[in-house]
């Protein structure tokens, strides 16, 4: 039974668009929040999109975009305000194109992640961007929340692998520029205003992506090493051996190892109890044996005590067992039960700086810190747990006061208190805490400018207004 | 002498910004537009840019920014409507500071491209953006405009090697948004919006940059090669082979070749009357000699007839003799006299039909066509000159129809008719001509919104409003 509100704009909406709703459209991975139950519109075609905006447009429904719905941050959950529409991409999962020879590929927003990456490898090709949720995560999601993930070193965010949208603005227009091209300078861009803009000001259809052909070797090894700022001069040793070709380079603490052998005893460890850990993956030339070239880096490396100890994948599946133990980091970290999470960036050579005031200010809060992530992009997710044999409700009343503290140092070294993840809901207070005044004025006329009514995703990067 | 208005506009003016106007200040490098002489201010630091800005914002002048004044699309003069004041950074070229182990640099606006490049180089990093008028251009210019050059293929054009931005905005506030980070997902991206926006939307006055550590062995090599379509299957095949280490993927036409032994005779040609070659770098990993890397591509190439002949450079100063034929092109283009130049970019699997259809389209009109450029990133500058023995004036009443021409085939197959050079004043009409309507809609409502007394660089991009 709908209420009569929703049964008026259901009745303005294309035939067969909506859908029954269900938990999983009110649900975010953290279970923070819970969104409101309203309409579900799932749209088959772009026309249909835009047929479900302007009808939301004239009954001043907000619209709340989602993909595979995996956003950390609560930007595809509306739990205030009136009832939103709940946007739906999953019926466009169309892969549109593909031109091997061009190095091009063309997605509806649906399309998950896993499979653009599958399409791309179909025709021998890569589409780089990869992170843990990528069977679920929608590339339009991707997109629009500007995703990272663990190649953003060398291949860069998801921004920088798009090379056009498609996209349904606050009043129903459809923005046609799924250009396939390396360059093109006419006018503002527009495209890069869309993507991370999380849903406020428009929603991509489509894009078209950016392959590449994939490195004639690859190479992964797990290091020891025996600080922050060591691995920070490792990285430099190797983007100067490697001209370009270090694909990803992760932190792991022996936190997070420790909490793996807790709680995924599973995985296994091929450096157990190191303080620190990097895990380096390269992608070399033909004629350049990765294996040989990590070799290299490694007796050049311990001789400048730069990393203590190593392990070089001998193989695929070895390869495969270092990442298997990167990306169940996260899943121990939720098992385990994170009282805060920071989802950070730092200029490089404020990073050993960071960790080490951070960790002395938060030592007497009687926490475990496990600081981990995409340290080469300068990112890290510093994230905070109850001490052994406490619960993380006992911190309940600390836990803002906390993360404020770890923002501030962040802040502080001219770091980000958001790096992949976004604003979405979860940070909306803290853009306008720490945003440049005149930075969040920009947005705030961008976002009066282009969508008066305030219907798209409301609440979502800026606070909605009243 | 100032007239009365210019006169009160000095007035209000921060002491000292002034400069005698001057004929360099008024003109373009192709000496199309000549721009009105108004007041020239050179402010010597972001606050006294903004002292201008607002200055001119209560009087209602027009603000033309001028960096190097070597842009090729009449950004930085202004021919009509009332006279501007031109806004000069050339008091603004201070290394604001380096960063060798972030890999970042942070300019202000005025430094030339060079000096920004030898900073760069000062500390053992490259950065990469290059293009035949570096020592002239300026920073902010090659940001305003989102410049490209010869190595976008590998490194992107500007905004891609941009970390943050200083700006000030139209209404005199000063945007603070110089971060040092590779991550920065904190809502809407304004610096984006300001690069490529040719300075109607703020000025920019510093940025942070990315630089990489340069690649341990370059290797540069000249080929010849049966067609554009065996160059871009060359380069596919170089791709697949270097991992991303291309740096440089140049097309040279066999018309190009000609006119430099015509007007330059001096210059050093590897392979006279090649009918098309094409210059490549490779930039690879310590461990793999980059000649060696180049020879066993020439020697798969020829097996598979993409390349004909060809010639690797065996020492820097031969490489330098290859970039430097490379480099004059333009001014040979200059000396014969173009009747008009096409800053094209296509899809790259369209590029081939696009020469092949145009040549033929053009046979007829008795022109002599040289076509090329930047092939890796499809971007071809397509350029018509008067048959031998005829001026170009002998074409002045087909210019407009020959260049709509041209412009129709390249959109299309989905191409761009201004790849690197901008829109400018020069093509603004273009724009209104081939854009996407709802983008159009979006940048007009973007200038309002930012700009709603129209003073930044009024005309340039979007008409000015009456």
């Amino acid at each position: 039974m709908l209420n009569p509100a929703d049964e008026a704009l259901a009745a303005r909406l294309p035939e067969g668009v909506l859908r029954e709703i269900a938990p999983a459209y009110l649900e975010e991975p953290r279970g923070r929040y819970r969104g409101q139950a309203g309409l579900v519109a799932a749209p088959r075609s772009t026309d249909e999109v835009a047929a479900v905006v302007r009808a939301c447009a004239e009954a001043r429904v907000g619209i709340v975009p989602r993909g595979g719905g995996t956003g950390l941050v609560a930007g595809q959950v509306m739990p205030e305000g009136p009832a939103p529409l709940i946007l739906s991409l999953e019926r466009m999962t169309a892969l549109r194109a593909i031109y091997p020879e061009e190095n091009v590929l063309v997605a509806e927003a649906g399309m998950t992640l896993q499979a653009v990456r599958d399409a791309a490898s179909g025709v021998g090709r890569l589409f780089p961007l990869s992170l843990a949720a990528q069977g679920t995560a929608a590339i339009g999601g991707n997109l629009a929340t500007n995703a990272g993930g663990v190649t953003a070193l060398r291949y860069g965010t998801a921004r920088a692998l798009c090379l056009g949208i498609e996209a349904v603005l606050p009043d129903g227009r459809v923005l046609h520029d799924l250009k396939r091209l390396r360059k093109d300078n006419t006018g503002y861009d527009i495209r890069d205003l869309l993507i991370g803009a999380e849903g406020t000001l428009g929603i991509i259809t489509a894009a078209s992506l950016k392959l590449v052909v994939p490195p004639a070797g690859i190479g992964t090894a797990m290091l020891q090493v025996p600080s922050p700022e060591a691995a920070l001069t490792l990285l430099s040793l190797a983007e100067g051996r490697m001209a370009g070709g270090v694909t990803a380079f992760e932190l792991i603490s022996g936190q997070g190892l420790a909490f793996l052998a807790e709680v995924l005893p599973g995985i296994r460890q091929p450096l157990p109890g190191a303080p620190w850990s990097v895990l380096i993956e390269v992608g070399l030339p033909m004629g350049l044996a990765p294996e040989a070239a990590l070799e290299s880096l490694l007796t050049e490396a311990m001789e400048r005590d730069l990393v203590l100890d190593g392990a070089i994948a001998q193989s695929g599946q070895q390869a495969v067992d270092f990442w298997n133990l990167r990306e169940h980091l996260p899943e121990a970290n939720r098992r385990i039960g994170a009282i805060a999470s920071h989802d950070i960036s730092l200029p490089l050579s404020e990073i050993a700086g960071f960790i080490a005031a951070a960790d002395a200010a938060l030592a007497p809060e009687g926490v475990r810190i496990n600081c981990f992530g995409h340290l080469g992009d300068g990112n890290l997710h510093y994230n905070l747990f109850p001490a052994a044999g406490r619960r993380r409700e006992d911190y309940d009343d600390r836990r803002k006061a906390l993360s404020r503290r770890v923002h501030q140092m962040v802040v502080d070294r001219g770091g980000s208190f958001s790096a992949e993840h976004g604003v979405g809901r979860l940070k909306v207070a803290e853009l306008q805490h720490w945003g440049d005044p005149a930075r969040l004025a920009v947005m705030r006329a961008l976002k009066d400018s282009l969508d008066p009514l305030g219907i798209m995703n409301p609440g979502a990067v800026l606070s909605a207004r009243a």
